[in-house]
């Protein structure tokens, strides 16, 4: 189908979880805001930057994708970076995910590829690395360009 | 620690896969151009919107994580979306997917929660909706705005 370009951009990120309202709170301690209402539609949403962030029934997201679900707590194959202005940033932000509960599994260490970073599961396990890159760009908007 | 907001923002999905150079060539013949020299540096990066995506191996990003390897092919406990603006380019895109390597899971079909969707699999098993919201709004620019 020649011509039916994709464009380069993700939409939307939903993050399978086992009780909606607990991840909420989760990501509300960390300082983002819900936009809907999430315990009458049974799924949170996040405006983060150009996209959205979504937290659903880790099995009802599973059923969704056609797949069998599965345990949660391993590696799920993929994961999140959120990027920082400085190393001392990944540090405070570190700080602040292990206050609202995440599980540290890097403290902010110089890494093989010239930055600095270290890294949190959330509540559902879900990694996030949080990272200051020196070659790569955080805009004063978030966004990032390599 | 009162006053580190972490802001409402994700800068890098990196997803786990079995090569690098065979996962950036599905993405490529989706559309996408990627943005490095993956081949020299073992990781792909594809400028994605106001973020970055990135394709690496499933085991050393595991390990970066601090987490066990797992096989591939299951439910991750994540999904992707693509939204788009008409569910005529819900069906366009599947196709086009498809002839690019993707597993459909899901043909294009009214939602439950009023859209219009469909869902594949990248060769890696990560999944991507591909969905019209009509309640959402995709900017000209891509970006998705609850």
């Amino acid at each position: 189908m020649i011509g039916v370009g994709v464009e380069q951009r993700v939409s939307l990120i939903t993050l399978g979880v086992a009780d909606v309202e607990r991840a909420r709170a989760f990501y509300e301690a960390l300082g983002w805001r819900c936009a809907n209402d999430s315990k009458a539609q049974g799924v949170a949403f996040f405006q983060a930057g150009c996209m959205v962030v979504a937290l659903w029934g880790r099995e009802e997201l599973a059923r969704d994708c056609g797949l069998e679900p599965t345990p949660p707590g391993g590696f799920g194959g993929f994961a999140l970076a959120y990027n920082v202005r400085s190393p001392a940033e990944v540090d405070e932000v570190l700080a602040h995910a292990e206050e609202a509960g995440a599980t540290i599994m890097r403290p902010g260490a110089e890494t093989f590829w010239g930055g600095y970073s270290g890294l949190f599961l959330d509540p559902d396990g879900h990694p996030w690395e949080v990272a200051h890159n020196p070659r790569w760009t955080v805009a004063e908007d978030g966004s990032v360009t390599i």
